[in-house]
């Protein structure tokens, strides 16, 4: 049982400027909850029906447990059709990163501000083995709920930085050993990527401008997936290209 | 100005019964309506703002034009933002496929269920050249607004049938010159692709099943996209899989 003001607290979580003051976001869904029970993200609040409760032991549940009923999760849920439980977990706070002890592959997001893309992209990033991922202050929050769902546990095992590109692509630079290839439509074709996936990291631009003109001018390569010759297709999905270019740099 | 009863006629294609009864379906938005009048559907509506009509000619524009407000936009729009404009087309009908004079590559999909997964994919296979793309009976109406949107224009390029996947396969494989190739958790690493894309069905499973035992009973081969070593990711979004994939195909 939930009183009202936890019911209020929780909902309180669905905007962005109050996870951002609170450090919390939400997690829904019997799948993703339980990666996030597995992951090394501390979980300050479960609330579940007793049907997913009855999964687990005490001990591997947090402190804050509450069983509820399907009219409750209704209450705190974002989801179109609630899915058994609902647990708040906090943002997780990871070291800045020495791009001197860095190794790749990486990504940075210059502007993905659909949040089913940024969590498909950290979702195709975490299988890909991206050992970070860095968004301009102008990607969307990757804990929106919409992220949350779309990463698919993805995001408890990721780091994901928000900073300006333009200074991290000039340290990354520094090191003389981290290659920056940006994913354009005026690039070179795929087979051209020479680095190992080691020493990558990979840039996508947003999905209606691409890459912005100052992070374009930092870059060491660009590279363009070949479009069929008689295609009228415009552009790829942002997570579609990111998926297929990752796959590419794996395969080197 | 619509009239009441334009309006609920335009509002009851939001529901895939209707729209199946019809024959016709909605399509928003600037861009993919501009997409929608340069194809070779036919339109039988078009209503939008005043400043979205007077980008084109008159006879560029279908017989049933209306000018309409924010306001009524907004009543018939599906959108969390409405834009501009909205359309009603006709469910094209395309000629059955024969494979004996059928030239690849083509895409089954074996029950995929999420509108923004196969919009993605029918995008994705406009990029890569795919002729057809056949869908399970259980997969999402492809004239689902949803699809519409995410597919930005690449629904109104290629042919989408839906029928039964094992009858179709079969049919293909009589040609003796078409391979059927599909995407698995457990099959070939990707390099192994040999055939070309000219001669390649592939075909990918649902989001949360994979394939059919029936459709992977009648595979030709098995191919699967590596993991990086030690991820914990257990799968990819089907539409990230399907452009890795054609992409593949293509560069063979």
């Amino acid at each position: 049982m939930l009183s009202k003001t936890k019911i209020s607290e929780i909902r309180a979580l669905h905007q962005a400027k109050i996870r951002k003051n609170e450090r919390r976001f939400i997690v829904e869904g019997e799948k993703v909850v339980s990666e996030l029970l597995r992951s090394s993200l501390n979980v300050t609040l479960l609330a579940a029906l007793p049907e997913y409760l009855k999964l687990f032991q005490s001990q591997e549940l947090p402190a804050q447990v509450y069983e509820i009923s399907d009219a409750e999760l209704s209450k705190i849920s974002l989801l179109t059709t609630p899915n058994k439980v609902l647990a708040v977990a906090e943002v997780p706070v990871y070291q800045k990163v020495l791009f001197n002890n860095f190794d790749g592959p990486a990504l940075m997001l210059d502007g993905i501000n659909d949040p089913g893309n940024l969590g498909t992209i950290i979702r195709t990033a975490d299988w890909f083995g991206v050992k970070a991922i860095f968004c301009s202050p102008d990607c969307v929050d990757c804990f929106n709920p919409k992220v949350v769902q779309s990463a698919m546990g993805s995001l408890f095992r990721i780091p994901v930085y928000y900073d300006h590109l333009p200074l991290l692509i000039r340290q990354a630079k520094e090191t003389g050993r981290l290659s920056i290839v940006g994913a354009t439509l005026d690039g070179e074709m795929n087979t051209s990527i020479s680095s190992s996936s080691g020493n990558t990291i990979l840039v996508m631009g947003s999905e209606s401008h691409g890459i912005s003109s100052e992070v374009m001018g930092l870059l060491d390569s660009k590279i363009t997936i070949p479009r069929f010759t008689n295609s009228r297709a415009e552009s790829l999905n942002a997570a579609v290209a990111c998926g297929i270019l990752l796959n590419l740099l794996q395969s080197k």
